[in-house]
């Protein structure tokens, strides 16, 4: 019979555990004590998690609570992941985009805490909007319009819960076997059947070695596999903010021209590529260049725009505000920040960018804190761009002038202004589980 | 200012701490939650402590309560600690030995969990004798006898107490700076000049290979030095247990008949050796050769066992039971363990010793156990005897015949018996802190 010293003891010589004594610590993970669990996670960072490890594991957790049952609705139910970026509004775009295009997409999301605002936050810039459905209306609405996009229930992978908000004041998030059964276990609770996996690399994300975000990305793919699901994990670049806009309405503002078929070119483009891997996981195409074509074609047909409009009349949002973005929350306080230097954008530090748009009012510093949906940064060059002295390269909105000097002093630096033009980075720079060469960036 | 979470996150990534941070960490210990502590405590034990860390740590976890003021005691103030090995009954030949030779011995031990009792426990074999002295008391016995024997007090180095707690039901008790810390810091808070530390290795030591109780013992001798303490380390062997007798009444008989002048070679080498480096780390003598023949001469001239026979009847003990070892607690019940081949004895494994000295009654499973004083285990043969085949070799004493059948089958693979005879192995392999040389063995 396992106990919980031994476990600690096993992985603290660095011991692969045997499944037993992964499903056992699961079984008895109530009576297991905070300390004694922070140690065993404490020894998971410093030591590691095997392939085998972490699929128990991943298992175990998804078993720990209500596992969402979704057989009754039409497939495949695909479900979307981000380790989380700064201005990254893909899943406002790729939800709708993926089921006009024969997937259902069963999304289940948490608010934000650090640079910017969750989706949940975001999709609440629409007056009336509710996130918290239930399991039935959930599935309901899934059947009616085959998009749905809910908070997190407390009820999937408690075990993931209790980990996570102990990781969380531990310093052990860091160790990749612990982030894969996070995130995998409540995506497989929530009863998808593909799931695509957006690892972010560079200074504004969670990984910032691309070498660290291959291995999660690949750790994920492989336990995925294991698990009997469809994993496609790609590893996309966030060397700098997505899109223009850091914040929460600015953000969804970005996501319906991109979805009307405007919008930026890096943010249209990385939808487009995640959009088609995501058919092809879920079965829905076999060819990507095919895939890519029928997804653009939602996106300048209007009929990408129009499920999203669906969706926000189906979750009691204001529809009328698709069309007419003055309608979502707006900043009373406008701030130019102007180049220094002439010459061209080499870089821009992402981190610091997300940073400012907290300082703004548009992130949390601690759970519970009030949103300014309508703070935020928008960027009006990116890089490769060409500046001149005193030009604006961007906008900060508030509701409070009282947090302009902190975010502009915070957006200082943010911006590198060299003399020679360098080229985009690509966005997606590495896909495990696909047919797709794992090397080719998104544009190839 | 620091914060607990960035220290978790430097020492998880293997960053070492700078002095304020540790300085902050005991000041602020109180408010850390067991949980962040024991994260940070398994990040020391994944990672290492550094000797600079590890005085830090010392100095504040002997500041973090009341610190025994022994100058008003005739000096040097000297103490003993041992890391604990089967059948280890140095302190109580020991402490009267080197008092009987210019030291004062002021000695705080702890209640034994595990193989066999603690010192404590073995000296409660005599009837009345009483190891909860009030500082006072403990003070005014050194003042008129040079010797005391007391309890551990919780009000010294309380934060080892937190610590120590913690790291028994985390994993984290195998940290070399750990170790060190808690050790030193009760040994400088009760007020010690001169610290002797044994070090035990062999099968049935805390640290089992010679290699890691080397390690240990340098590093306890550089803190030492970097707190101004004189700090001697000596790594002994646990190959086999020490003399022939473990358990409680039965070790204090073996210890009554060293200080008799007799008793087993390998215990009064030990004594002697260990004795003449306590005295010369607290400057009593500068020459060991000579502190060594001291040392025999009250072995043989009745003054140290005078020495033990003051210290019983200030405690409160029988002082008869020194003279007459029958009015100690005795066993209703033995056992012969006879051997099962002719040869040598080549090896005695320690713990499987001790292990059977606590399945008889001799040792605690959990705290509060009450002990069987009497129960243990007497060895007849010890490595390099010649045996013949059915000849006795061991004897189990016990009041709980019940008792015996699982300790004769943890005994049974104990003794290694060969066709050659081997010599016994070498009592002291090293010591750290002395004019002696440094690997010389206590017989050469």
């Amino acid at each position: 019979m396992p106990d919980i010293l031994a476990l600690i003891k096993a992985k603290r010589d660095g011991r692969a555990h045997p499944e037993r004594d992964i499903r056992w610590l699961l079984a008895t993970l109530d009576q297991v004590p905070d300390y004694q669990l922070s140690a065993w996670l404490m020894a998971c960072v410093c030591n590691g998690l095997t392939v085998e490890e972490t699929t128990w594991l991943t298992d175990g957790m998804a078993r720990s609570g209500e596992m969402l049952d979704l057989s009754d609705v039409p497939g495949p139910r695909v479900d979307k992941h981000s380790t989380g970026g700064v201005g990254d509004k893909v899943s406002l775009v790729l939800a709708p985009l993926v089921a006009a295009n024969g997937a259902t997409m069963a999304k289940l999301s948490g608010r934000g805490l650090g640079h910017t605002g969750g989706t949940i936050d975001k999709l609440e810039s629409f007056a009336g909007f509710r996130t918290d459905l239930s399991p039935e209306a959930f599935k309901a609405q899934l059947q009616a319009i085959r998009v749905a996009i809910a908070g997190q229930s407390g009820r999937l992978a408690p075990a993931d819960g209790r980990l996570y908000a102990l990781r969380d004041v531990t310093g052990t998030v860091e160790s990749p076997g612990l982030i894969c059964a996070s995130i995998l276990s409540k995506k497989i609770a929530a009863g998808a059947d593909a799931i695509l996996l957006d690892v972010k690399t560079g200074a504004g994300a969670f990984m910032e070695t691309e070498g660290e975000a291959a291995d999660l990305a690949l750790l994920m793919q492989q336990v995925g596999q294991r698990l009997g699901r469809q994993v496609v994990c790609a590893v996309s670049e966030m060397g700098q903010p997505l899109g223009r806009a850091v914040g929460n309405a600015i953000e969804v503002v970005e996501a319906l021209e991109t979805l009307a078929g405007r919008g930026p070119e890096d943010l249209r483009e990385l939808c487009v590529s995640l959009g088609a891997l995501l058919l092809e996981a879920g079965g829905v195409v076999t060819d990507l260049a095919a895939a890519r074509r029928r997804l653009e074609t939602s996106l300048s047909d209007g009929s990408a725009l129009a499920k999203f409009r669906e969706m926000v009349a189906h979750q009691g949002g204001d529809p009328a505000a698709v069309d007419d973005p003055a309608r979502l929350p707006g900043a009373a306080h406008r701030h130019a920040i102007r180049a220094t230097a002439a010459g061209y954008v080499t870089a821009i530090h992402a981190r610091a960018v997300g940073e400012a748009a907290s300082l703004l009012g548009a992130g949390r510093r601690v759970k519970g804190d009030v949103l300014d949906l309508g703070a935020g940064v928008i960027l009006l060059r990116k890089v490769g761009d060409p500046v001149a002295a005193g030009e604006q390269i961007a906008d900060l909105l508030t509701n409070d002038p009282s947090r302009l000097p902190a975010a502009e002093m915070r957006l200082a630096d943010a911006f590198s202004i060299g003399q020679e033009a360098v080229p985009p980075p690509p966005l997606i720079k590495a896909v495990f589980g696909t047919r797709w060469p794992s090397t080719a960036s998104a544009s190839a």
